[in-house]
């Protein structure tokens, strides 16, 4: 057994069968080990960054994934997907094709190198954007893997892993490696004892759930605790998918003072605020408004747990869970449920689709169990805010905030989940960054429902500024529809700026057989309340040190048909629906 | 006068007339200044990394050149364009837009941030890819901006400044700044003298030509001295278009023993070999076979010399040509005359295209001051190897070799060449990396003629793998033409695959007044000659070792036109040249 089949061959046990990324002279090893092993698929895409971000979509779905790029061009190119998976927690594995170590060592300069340069650098720039890494050597090889693979497998991060091209080809000896790693018993019963101390003297706990406890794997063991506590609930962004709504005490979603300021309310005034698996950023937390470090509450994340600014190391976090169901009694705190507004009116309204009408469809469309992958842009906040059903699954970049991110994610993700409805929702500036995966999708026969909205242009950066028309807001115009049926493959394009048009659109996809893509149009001053507020906030921020200009003036929808040029009609939707 | 302003002000001086880049929360400030400034434009381009490479192609036609992104997500998704500036010497620098310095100190965790992570990391990724680089503050804005300018200008590789947003808009004092720097008169003189001394004894000396005589402005100087003293001359691959190939002692590229072995003879038997501006890489060098150090010979290279492997410092290569041409006598020295072989038939020959005549009709099809760009690829030595007309300028990333460079490379060209012909030869490999830049390139109004080499794949993975057909090394298949006309904008598409369509497709380019894409199918297995036996070395060299099987078998003609799926049919060729 080689260097690269001891690899590929124990990450099978972390659940991964497909490889994403792109030949090059250096990796050729290695795909051929992916090609050859059993059950185990190579997925090749356009460019290392879709790569990067497909494998990531993949992971978190699956748990784990890995991408397998060239020496110094490759890999540099998916840095910005790989540092995007680092931020958000997100296991992917980085496998690099480097020259052989004669060449690396020898002092010559080999392409994909610099003028002077160390070889080697490409390492120290992926150490600020991966938990751990080595590049291989005949004296390492099989020490490193099975390092990286524990750290892999204790921290959910991204981990890297250069193979000069010919330790790829070397023998070593495979050997059973224990990957699993357990609590410190001591800080474990101190972490659940503190807890459950303050928890029984608590009057007004509240539990906050955040996307740490997904990546952890403590979903089960947390909706477990939750559920027999009674403790109410709610969640930052990220966190929508760890939760159970149809939990009792569940409040719904923190959007700090811009929505369900109830929650808001109650999270500042608790005595015992639980932070599950936090992710305390900026655009998570709406702003980061709380008066408080959340580590100096409660806060339990992966592999170790905060108590009064106390860290408590090697503590999994399904293992305090697991404990404090056991330790906590229920209990009934003061709660009060969140009104719903059910909108009975299914029709939709005459003339041009507003961005409201959009949620208050899309969140008929989706069912339990579909994946919602949506790109960072003036519309993200308003999927957030839309009451899906239970168990939709909202995926977003809400940390990292890469614009592009969701079109190759949505792709790793419909790898992973071949029976799963995915469903992407894109910007078309950010799509553009990213679009050609269509055509991987294509090849490799997965079919999500893409939804391009086309708001002529960088809403969220025209917003932000002085000018709502400002020019370098603008961007290419393109035939959405046309340019999706550019690909080879089974493919179903439309373009709607109608409500009527959009319902229609969507049913068709529920009889379609392909992939759907769907170009949206929607005027470009037209975002969702709550991104209006968001942004507001961060204006009048601004407005108080620079004196800026008001900026949610009454925009005219300017004939947003202007923006197109082909022949997209979309006249046959009807036709379609009734099976003409 | 602001931070942004000065900047942007100073790099006037530099010729930098365009920006590219997207803008991002952090570097709206920037952008605003760059359109607040006369004579100044921002060239929005699709995502980072095409921006990267655009303002490579636009310094490689202007000397210098800028590119603006947003703070971690922007400025990693570049990161392997500034790398392949850095490796090649082309003058960007690269701006980046921060959040302000109270966010960057104040430890919370903003988007674009890590978890535990340190927010000044992106820079530090950076020092392994720019000449020099800081992150301003209130202090050094105005002195960090003078010191990076500075060395920007003599040093010719890409240099770095982040820009926090409050730094952006702080008032500083603008204050000529002195760019320009001297040579070391006591260098200068003991490099101009050593060198007559080693000419004045020579029998037989040989100048090899490379990129940096053009990076560092030094080509006029240069041909100056060559020609005043007679010396055969020849260039490495990326030396092209430093040299006049009018020169009567002019020998031809330096292919090693691959072709043109008469040059690689002299040069190996050479008691005299003088290295002017050399990347000794391997590519550039198809191999570095040559049995030296060249700084053990002469090696002149921008800012110092190396002379029997003493290192000169602080000497200008334009003052060390300028000087020896004053110094050294004319010599006749014994040449023997590259053979040209001028074929007269220019009939197309029947059936399918073949890379050969392709480049045959590409040299007949290129005038001189045309700017060629190739992407790497299977076809990109075929293109080194052509004699094309006097001038015309090949622009490929023979060291870097990072696949997809030449698309936006030959838009950012066109931005800075409005006058010139640009011709863009990619496969479609390389070409899907980055294609999304064509709907840049209609919008900004520039017209290349951009030649798709659809070969079925990844031709040259093909060739260095086991097996031709292996699955990994195909990539998605597109209707070209199809893809090509989705952009907004005046675009004439079509698509070849006899000889007789490519030259009538040739044809038509000159008579357009618009952009003209050209999709060119070519069997997989059709390489140039010498590419084959380029490969054929590398091949043998892993046979010896790993007995490995043949790779140039006669692969059969696949019917490539299972390929194609679309209607892009290329009937109207005749039409439109007669007009109709």
């Amino acid at each position: 057994m080689n260097t690269a089949e001891y690899l590929i061959n124990k990450l099978r046990d972390f659940g991964i069968f497909h490889y994403f990324g792109l030949p090059g002279d250096f990796n050729l090893n290695i795909i051929y080990t992916v090609q050859n092993t059993p059950d185990t698929e190579w997925i090749g895409c356009t460019n290392e960054l879709n790569a990067g971000y497909a494998a990531d979509g993949y992971a978190r779905e699956n748990g784990f994934g890995a991408l397998i790029t060239t020496y110094g061009v490759g890999e540099l190119s998916a840095i910005n997907a790989i540092a995007g998976s680092y931020s958000e927690n997100i296991s992917v594995i980085h496998i690099v094709g480097t020259p052989t170590t004669e060449i690396l060592n020898s002092g010559n300069i080999g392409h994909h190198f610099f003028q002077n340069g160390n070889p080697f650098c490409f390492y120290e720039m992926y150490k600020n954007v991966t938990e751990t890494g080595a590049i291989l050597n005949r004296d390492n090889a099989k020490i490193e893997i099975d390092r990286i693979l524990k750290i892999f497998k204790k921290e959910r991060k991204p981990v890297y892993i250069a193979i000069p091209a010919d330790i790829a080809t070397m023998e070593i000896k495979d050997k059973e490696i224990l990957l699993d790693w357990y609590s410190d018993e001591e800080n474990l019963s101190k972490v659940v004892t503190e807890i459950s101390e303050k928890l029984r003297k608590s009057e007004a706990p509240i539990i906050v759930a955040d996307s740490l406890i997904e990546r952890f794997d403590a979903k089960k063991e947390f909706n477990e605790f939750v559920e027999k506590t009674g403790i109410p609930l709610c969640n930052f962004l990220m966190g929508k998918n760890a939760v159970n709504t149809k939990y009792e005490k569940y409040l719904g979603t923190y959007f700090a003072d811009l929505e369900n300021n109830d929650v808001n309310e109650r999270l500042i005034q608790s005595d015992c605020p639980i932070f599950a698996g936090s992710i305390y950023s900026d655009m998570n937390t709406c702003g980061m408004k709380l008066d408080c470090n959340i580590n100096s509450k409660i806060a339990i994340y992966g592999t170790y747990t905060y108590i009064n600014n106390i860290k408590y190391e090697n503590v999994k976090m399904s293992d305090v869970f697991n404990r404090l169901t056991k330790a906590i009694d229920y209990k009934e705190y003061n709660y009060k449920p969140k009104l719903k507004n059910e909108e009975s009116n299914n029709n939709p309204p005459e003339g041009d689709l507003t961005i409201d009408y959009f949620y208050k469809r899309l969140k008929e469309f989706l069912n339990s169990d579909d994946r919602l992958y949506i790109d960072t842009g003036s519309y993200t906040l308003g999927a957030f805010n839309t009451d899906f059903k239970e168990n939709v699954k909202l995926n977003s970049q809400i940390f990292w905030n890469s614009i592009g991110w969701a079109t190759p994610a949505c792709f790793g993700a419909a790898v992973a989940q071949k029976d799963k409805n995915i469903i992407l929702v894109t910007g078309e500036g950010a799509h553009q960054i990213t679009a050609l995966e269509i055509g991987t999708m294509l090849r490799f026969g997965v079919k999500p429902v893409i939804i391009v909205i086309n708001n002529g242009g960088y809403t969220i950066e025209r917003l932000l500024s002085d000018n709502m028309d400002d020019k370098f807001n603008d961007i290419n115009q393109m035939d959405y529809p046309k340019f999706a049926r550019s690909f080879k493959g089974e493919i179903w394009a439309t373009s709607v700026s109608t409500a009527d048009d959009f319902d229609k659109a969507l049913r068709v996809t529920k009889i379609m057989k392909k992939l759907c893509y769907i170009e949206v149009i929607i005027d470009k001053a037209d975002v969702p309340e709550i991104t209006k507020s968001f942004l507001n906030g961060i204006k009048s921020k601004k407005q108080t040190k620079q004196k800026h200009k008001k900026i949610f003036d009454n925009f005219k929808l300017k004939e947003i048909k202007d923006l197109k040029f082909g022949t997209t009609t979309h006249k046959s939707l009807h036709e379609i629906e009734n099976g003409d």
